[in-house]
Formats: C-alpha cells, structure tokens, sequence
C-alpha cells in the first residue's frame, strides 16, 4: 500500500518517503499508528509485511532496492527474536526505525526491545519504545524535517498541540 | 568544544550540524566515540556537558536554541535515570539520539535504557544500544545523509570496510 | 483543583501545602488516592496534570513557582519513561515524592520504577512504591508532621487503625 | 555516634535531628554519604548499626523511641532481603528515607530495592537510588527545610554548586 | 482458627504443631492450601492475619510465643515488599517457610519471592515457590516428618498417590 | 567425608544426620559453610559430589538411600540450570533444603535461583538465600530441633551472639 | 499415543521415531504442536506424560529405554522449575529438545526458560522458545532430515509456504 | 579453517560435516570449544567468521550454499542483538544450534539469549546455555549420532567419563 503526496522539497512530486515494514500481519494494528502519523503530515509511505525469517530474500531484496526507489527513511517492527529492523539496517545505508512490538510470542516485550536495540557497533537502529509506532513515525518526520523546513513547522504545531491537551485537561481538572 | 567542517550542502558553510551532550563529564569516554564517527565522516560537531537534573536551565536553553544556530540532530548520552535525551526531545523538534551510559551509579544499564526508551507517545528518542555512542554518531550521519548524497556515499563506503574487516578476519581464521 | 483547610501551624490559613501533580490525566485513577490522604488529614492540597514531554514549560514554572506560592511538598506520578517527579526535584528545594505509575505504555512497571528511583546524587526523589500514591500522600503528612504536632497525633491515630482492621481480621478468621 | 548542631529553629539547640542506622558495619562505607551531607548542613544527626534481623529489639526499640528523643527524620540503609527501613517505618510515624545498598548478597542490588521500594499501603518508605546514601541526605536535608528557610537557603546554594560545577566542566571541555 | 488432632509422638495430644499466618486477609486463597495439606495429613494447625507492618507488636509476639506454645514450624505468607516470613525468623528459632504471594502490589511476583529468599546470613528463612502454599504444608509435614515415623509413611503413600495420577494421564493419553 | 557426633536424641549414636552434596567440586567453597555450622552445633553430616547431570544414577540412589541410612535432612547447592535439589526432593520424602549457587555458568544467580525456588505443587524444596549454605546448615539445625531441646538452646545461644556482634559494632561506631 | 508411519530410510518401517513427552498433563494444548508438525511431515511419534518430580522412575526408565526402542530425537516440555527436558538429557544420547512451558506455576516462563537452558557443560538441550512446540517439532524433523534427503525435500517446501504466506498477506495489505 | 576426517557413514570421505560460524572474530575463544569437541569425537569442521549485520551478503551465501557443500549441522554463536543464528535458520534447512555470547557489548548475556532463543514459529534454533559453545559441539554429535552408531557409542563413553570423574571428586571429598 503506497499513500500521500510528499513534500516536493524532498523528492520527485509524489515519490514515496518512508517504507513501513513489519514482520507478520499480526504487528499492523501496533504498525498502523505510523502510518496514521505519516498521512498526517502528508508524507508518503508504503507499507508492507516483510518478514526476515520466512522471506529473507524479499526482506534483502527490500532493504537493498529502499534507497534506489527514493524512500529516506524505513520502519521495521517486529516481535519476540525481532531481527527485522537489524537486518534491513545491515543492508541499507537509510536510517532503519525499529520499532518492538508486544506480539503474542514475546516474553512482556524484553525480546523485542533487546533484540532490535542491542545492534552491534557499526549498524545502528533507532529504537522507539515497546509498540510506539507513533513515535517511529514522528521519529521519521523529524528525520524529514532536518530538510524540509515545511515540516519543522509542522512538527511544531503538532508539538504545540500535544501542549494544548495537556492544559485542558489541567483545566478540567481544575473544575472538579 | 566545536569541530569539523560540515558538507556545504547541509547548512551554512562550517556551521555546527550535530550537537553532542552528556549527563555528565563522566560519560566522555564513552560518548567520545560519537564524535570521533563525526570528525570521520566530516560533520562538524559541539560537544559539551548539558545534566537534566543538575542545569536544567541549560539543558532547556540548550534545546531551545538548537535549532536557530543549525544544529540538525542532537546526541545525548545519560546514565542511570536518565532524562537527558527524553527532555531535550521535548523542547525541541530535531532528532534526538539518546546513547544509554552504563555509568557507576545504574544498575546494569537496565535504567539508562528504559528511561530513555520508553518515551510517551508524542516525544521519541532515537535510542541506540547501551554505551553505543559510535552508533549515534552513525545515526546522525544516516540522518544527514537523507539529504546529502555525499554523506551516503561515504556511508556506504564506511561498510564496505565493515565488510572487508570481518573477510579478513575469516581469511585469518582460514590460516590457522 | 485546590481542596481542604492545611493546618494553621504550617502556613497562612488555607494555603495550599501539597501539590499533586502526574504526566498525564490517565494516570487520576492512581494518582487521586494521595489527595483523598490528604482530605483525610486536613491537608489542603492542589492536584492538576503537568507533562515533563508534553509541557516542558508549565513543567518548569510549576517547579520554579511551588515554593513561592507556599508549597511544602509536591507528589509526582507518572509512567513509562518518567521524568517527572526528577524534574522537578531538579527546579525545586522541596521535598518531591515520586510515584512510579504502571502506565499501559509501561513494561510492568519497571521502566516507571527505575526512571523515578535512580537519580543521581545531588537530586533525590522520594520513591513511593509501583502505584502507591496513597503512600506518597502519607509520606507528604509525615513530612509536615515534622513541624506539625497536631499531624503526628492524626498520623498515630491513623497506624491505630490500621492495626485494629488486621486484628479484626484475624478475629474473624479465628470464627471460621 | 552522635554529631553536629542541628537549627535552633527546628529542636532544643544541639539536639539530634536525624537517625542514621543501617543493617550492617559492613554498610558504613556506603551511608557515610548521608553523615557527611547532614554535617556539611549543619544538621546533628546519631549514626549507628541497627539489624532487623539479627538485632530485633533493638530495632523495635529504636524505632519505638526515635520521636521522643526528638528526631524528626531515620534514614536506614540495609541490602538483600533489606527489612530494616519498612520496619523501621512499621513502627516510628517519623519519616523514613530508605537507602537500597549492593552489598554482597544482593542480586545486584534487585532485592535491595524492590524489598524497601514495594512497601504496602499505610507504611510508605521514601526510597532513593541504589547506594544513594547522599541523596538520602539530601532529602533529609529538604524535610526539616519544609520548616526551616536557613536550610532552604542553603540548599539553593548546594543546588547553585552542583550548576556551577557542570557549568566548569562544560568549560574545561570546550577549551579541548 | 485452630483445626486438627497432631500425631501424639510430636507434642501434647492435641497441641497445635504449625502456625501458618499471612500479612493480609487477602492472602488466603493462596494460604488456605497450606491449612488443606496438613488437615490432610492430620497435623494440628492454627491460621491466622499477622502483618509485619500494620500490627509489628502482634507479630513480635507472635514469633516470641511460637515454641512456648508448641508450635514446631511457622509458615508465614506475604506479598510485595514481603517481610513477614524474615522479621519472625529473626526472632524465633523455629524454622519458618516463607510462601511468597503474587499479591495485587506485587510485581509479577519479583519482589515477594526477592524479599522473602535473600536473608542474610544467620537468619535462614525456608522458601518455597511463588503462590506455593501447598508446598508450604508439604515441607512442614517433612519436617515434623524427621521425628515421627508415622508421617513419613504417609509423606510416601502421598508421593505415591501424585506417581499414580501421573500414569493415569499417561494412559488416558495413550488411549486417544 | 563424614563428621560430627549427632545429638544422641535424634538417632543412633554418631549416625549421620545431614546429607550435603552438590552439582560439582567447584562448589565446595559456597558448601563448605553449610558444613562448617554444623560442625559448630556438633551435627554428624556427610558431604560429597552428586550431580543430577553427570551421575543421574548415583544421585537416584543416594536420595533412594538417604532415609534408609538415617539422613534427617538433605542440603543439595548447585547452581546454572539446577535440578540438583529438586530431583533429590522428587525421589526421597526427607527434607531438602536448596542451595542456588552462583556458579560460573551462572547468568548472576537467577537460573540458580528459579530452577530450584520454582517447584511444582508436591515437591517443596526449602530454598535458601543464593550463595546462602549457611543458612542452609542454621536451617538444617532448626528442622533437628524440632526434636531436640539441645539443638533449640544452641541456637538461642547462635542468634544472642549475632546480636551481641551486632551491638558491639554498634559500640565502636558510636566511639568514632 | 504412537502415531504415523516414519520414513522407511530412517528405521523400521513403522518404528517411532520421536518421543513427545511433557511434565503435566496441563501442558499438552501446548505440546500438541508438536505433534502435529510431526503428522504433517509422516514421521511417527508417540506423546505421553512424564514428570520429572511425580515419576522420577518413569522419567529414569523412559530415557533409559529411548534409544534401544528406536527413538531418534525427544522433545521435552515443562514449566517453572522445569527439569525434564535436562533430566533424560542426563540419562540419554539422543538429542533432547526442551520446550519451555509458560504454565500457571511459571514467573512468566523465565523459570522455564532457564532450567530448561542453562544446561552445565556436557549435556546439551537444544532449547527453543516460550511455548515453541512447533518449532521443537520442526527442529526434530530437521534432525531426522540429516539423514532423510526426503525429509529436506518436505522442508523446503514446508519454508517455502511459509513464504507464500507472508507474501500473500503483503499482496493484501497493498490492496488496501 | 577446515579440520577432522568425518565419519564415512555420514558422508562423502572427508567432506565437512558442521559448520561454526561466529558474528565476530572476538567470539572465537567462546565458540572454540565446539571445535575441540568436534574434533575430539572425529568429525570434521570448518570455521568461520560470518557477521550477519556485517557481511549480510556473505552470511545469505553461506547459509545458502551449506547444504549444498554436505554440512549437516551449523554452530552459530552470536553476542547482544545476536541475529545470526536465526538468519541462517531462516535461509537453510538444516539444523542451527545458537550460542548465545556474553560478548562485551551484551547486557550480561540477556540479549543474546533472547535474540536467539525467542524464534517465531516456522524457524527453529536449538538454542544451548550462554557461552556453552562445547554443548553446541556436543549437540552437533548428538544430531549426527542419529544416523551413525559408532557416534553414539563415543558419546556413551563420553558420558561415562563425566560420570567418572565426578566419582572421582566425590572420592578425594571422602578422603578429606
């Protein structure tokens, strides 16, 4: 699936910024929140099911063609011995996102977290906290936005309304 | 300390693209290694001591005015409850890479990593591995390179020689 | 919200002596029995949602101003990666106690321990247990019953109690 | 051992303001920092070795008598299956500020603090950072300032040094 | 409650030989399974709330009474920061077995079992496995065991009843 | 090896009452303090080499034999994936106390710890602290009092002499 | 149970060739796995309880007679102090796969993961994950195919439908 | 390196039976012992460095290839994020036994063990204890023992000599 149209400043009109992989079916509902994110500051995306263990070709394949088909930045979340994210990291040069979920097969999330953040010296992946997908996608528009001024505002305004919730809800608060 | 001349491609020319800070002058050791990944590949680079807890003034005018002198991405290394990185990533809205210090006062590393990590939604940190600051430096080259080509060329040519080194090692291994 | 009549011994008649603050308003559940401690007590309190991440600033002018208005203790809640409660003990002199809350971003609780417990020397926090904001708001009565005799009266009667419920416990079960 | 002349304001001149005691001597290289925090304020403390376990009475009975003899504040240290402080706080209404050490029969300190931190509702324990004997100190420190604006001064002036220091290193690495 | 007629080797007829009590009423679905086992094997018993921290007078006396009055053994249950089973070992000689319980404030269990297992040296508490009350009553029967013949027969008649269930599974799943 | 002269109350003069192995020589050092109290206390014991692992038949005999021969108690340390005590305790119906050793295979003591604490509904073993064979041989002890009033004064005696250390530290501290 | 008919290449035509065991009837909706992948790939298995700590005998007398009735690999499931799968490891040459058990009585399968993992040098137990029976099933198979070309012919296909399901599912979700 | 004269029953007359591979040259001194085991038992090897985040494109070709060049068994060790072992399972069909390495950059070996052990259904890896390179050896011989009797008579012997020289312990014990 390929959605939005992304900043001009950053690539051909409409080219896709950010790949969404995850390793099973099963991560979309925690890997939807980055795509939410994404279409919301109206950067392009793909997203797909790319799994290291039972598609390892495609999985090389995707994380070998990323950077010629345009993309800047990939998001990978996986589960349990989560090796998804690393290995796209040891293949691409584009900053890898990684993301732990908590699937069914994983010991609280300690296997996701350990296994996608523990990378060696010489590979590194961004980790996010356990299932925040939402930040992996934020994570990417920052990426994004070191050259797109564009989006910096953005991310202000997104910043600015974070800030906002917070004070009504100090202000209901103050009601009661 | 400010070091380096930075791609011209990135910002004005040898502006500082990269700000490093540490909890502590104590994490130098560790987080020197992020420097010297950056004098490696040409960014220029400040590296100073900014603590959470102990200069919380500097630590938020520090953040604050990250991006208005050009900095792109900010490097934080912390130990033990470590904040650093979570609340510079509040103030401003580059990229924050936050480096886990195993320092004398944590408990394995396990607290400098989940008060890093485990950020709420809304605020990411791009966590790397604990005490792998070489890997921010990486990071914030990968992220540079979004938008320098030549950055990604060096990148890939930085590989490369991962790649050679381990053959070598193998070959070696070979002759015993 | 602003509650109850503090003891004339303490402070100007009515003056708020505890503030009770947490990173987000999911956290009121946990949070809301350290102000009904303080009813219980007498203690005047005021209780709103101040976020480290999501507002950085109020976060500051709360701390800054709590001593000022006549605070004396301020309780801190929050989760997951929780820089609250040593936040603000890194703005304020006063006594903060933090109450690690077990956030559903939270990995069973552990990050929100560690964040909250593991602050370096120069800073302490007042650790209460995982979602113990009863005793955070017995802790803050302990405080002012240092200089409160009335306080250290109601807080005996209150351990008078809690031995009297065991004991009847324990003479129901001889019944059965 | 018994030190120091506390505030005039907060007891009869000279008395003893805090109680350090601690489940072992063997403990005493680690709660010296609280000893010395309290000295360098001005406040008089008593420090001696309390054992839960192999000293019960003696525990009962200091805990029992520690507000009639006019303390305000025990900070109890103690590592492993550490009792001393919840008991402590079982018995006195006094605050208790409990210090988790590493000793040599803990699990790197994991039994320390969840056996201090976890106390049930009704008897908190305000627990500090494994081996942070000084922030107990501190806290101690910020407790009796709730009534004494001399030691609130003089901590603003303690959290002044801690800047400065960070402010000194800061500089000592630019000139790098 | 007291229940049973104890084996007239062991102590006066009808003396109550184990003590089993609990640091809250909720404890007793997990420590009913401990009275089960030993009605089961006819050991007189007494159950009741004991906690070390809401009645420390109570349990003081308690551990100080327990061999003037017969009792041989003391299973003592307990959750979160879990010092029951300890602070009564510290002030019988009777041997006492800790039955850590997953109580609501525990986490996962982690700070019953760490508090209860790691007493130093001098001090043994007889631990058994998470919620393992059973357990609890089965070593107490061993115990009393080592000086009446009588329950050893039985001890083996059950250990032989738990190998008879074993292959009655079996063979229903062989049938299938 | 086999040592002590056993109470005459509890079995045949100069029979052995306490059986103490373990997984591997390279435990004798943490084992050696098990025996050593109960050479104090003037208990027979044997003490030797099973492993559950290597010499799973010698360790189904010795824990066939261990009641035959007049073993009151077994004491069985190991350490790693230690099934050493449990087996024992699935074979014989004495009681057996476990020591987790932290060995070096160990991951800091936890697979010691668990694989011995964790056992099933049926077959208790009585663990002890890691490392902890003192406490072990204290309990050891405690189980034989049950049945011999000599053994309940001596150890009277052991814990007033623990207190008595413990205030004469109390004492030297006080002189500093 | 015994079911299926193994690969003649492999042994007698019939002969059982992996034996399923578990250490409680409880854990057979896990270990049924197992079974099923074995089905799948006609290799014949029989599955069957043995407790390690309820039948010790049996547990002995399994693992002594597994090789002479002609089994080639056993898998072996447990939870908490999971000590079966090590035990007939102990006992037996064959390959021995142990499959950790999240059962009721398990920390959240840390217990079962580390006694079934941490084997001592010299008796290996080819440890897969938390609940993996399926995997101990395939991992059998891949055994047996060392030694069955048509068995690794099954298993590339069996690898290659894995792959045919990932890729359906991208080919889905692009639909979307 | 490439060593041994393979058993003639397994395969082509010398050709290599397993392969050891390890991510990095640093992990030689753990995985050697696989090797000396191997050797030991007459079968032959090859070793090797293959980094999985390193040289991907190597480790796909030799995972690819080992089947085709009559490897039976692969030994991978691995260290922190440790994805080695679990690629290779996902590229080859055959056997893949993990060693976790407590190499300098793991969190005491936590990271390596999840990253290996928690595989998602459908991948196997035989997963032994951390560091226990000589079990992965020993394992590899077992695998291969399955079709080659004259091996699962040196693992008899092999057995047997464990067996003895803890009898051997245990009789220097007896003579102190």
């Amino acid at each position: 699936m390929s959605v939005g149209n992304s900043s001009s400043l950053l690539g051909t009109e409409g080219s896709v910024l950010v790949g969404i992989i995850m390793g099973s079916k099963s991560d979309l509902p925690v890997m939807q929140d980055a795509a939410d994110v994404l279409r919301e500051f109206g950067i392009s995306y793909e997203i797909t099911v790319v799994s290291a263990h039972r598609t390892p070709e495609r999985m090389f394949n995707y994380a070998k063609e990323a950077q010629g088909k345009g993309l800047k930045v990939i998001i990978a979340g996986a589960g349990g011995a989560a090796h998804l994210p690393g290995m796209v990291a040891s293949i691409t040069t584009l900053p890898v996102i990684g993301v732990p979920v908590k699937s069914s097969n994983s010991i609280d999330g300690w296997d996701s977290i350990l296994s996608i953040l523990q990378m060696p010296n010489g590979i590194p992946v961004a980790t996010v906290a356990l299932n925040a997908a939402k930040n992996a996608g934020l994570l990417a528009v920052q990426i994004l936005a070191t050259a797109d001024e564009s989006l910096t505002v953005k991310m202000q305004a997104y910043k600015e309304e974070l800030r906002r919730k917070v004070e009504e809800s100090a202000e209901e608060m103050n009601k009661i």
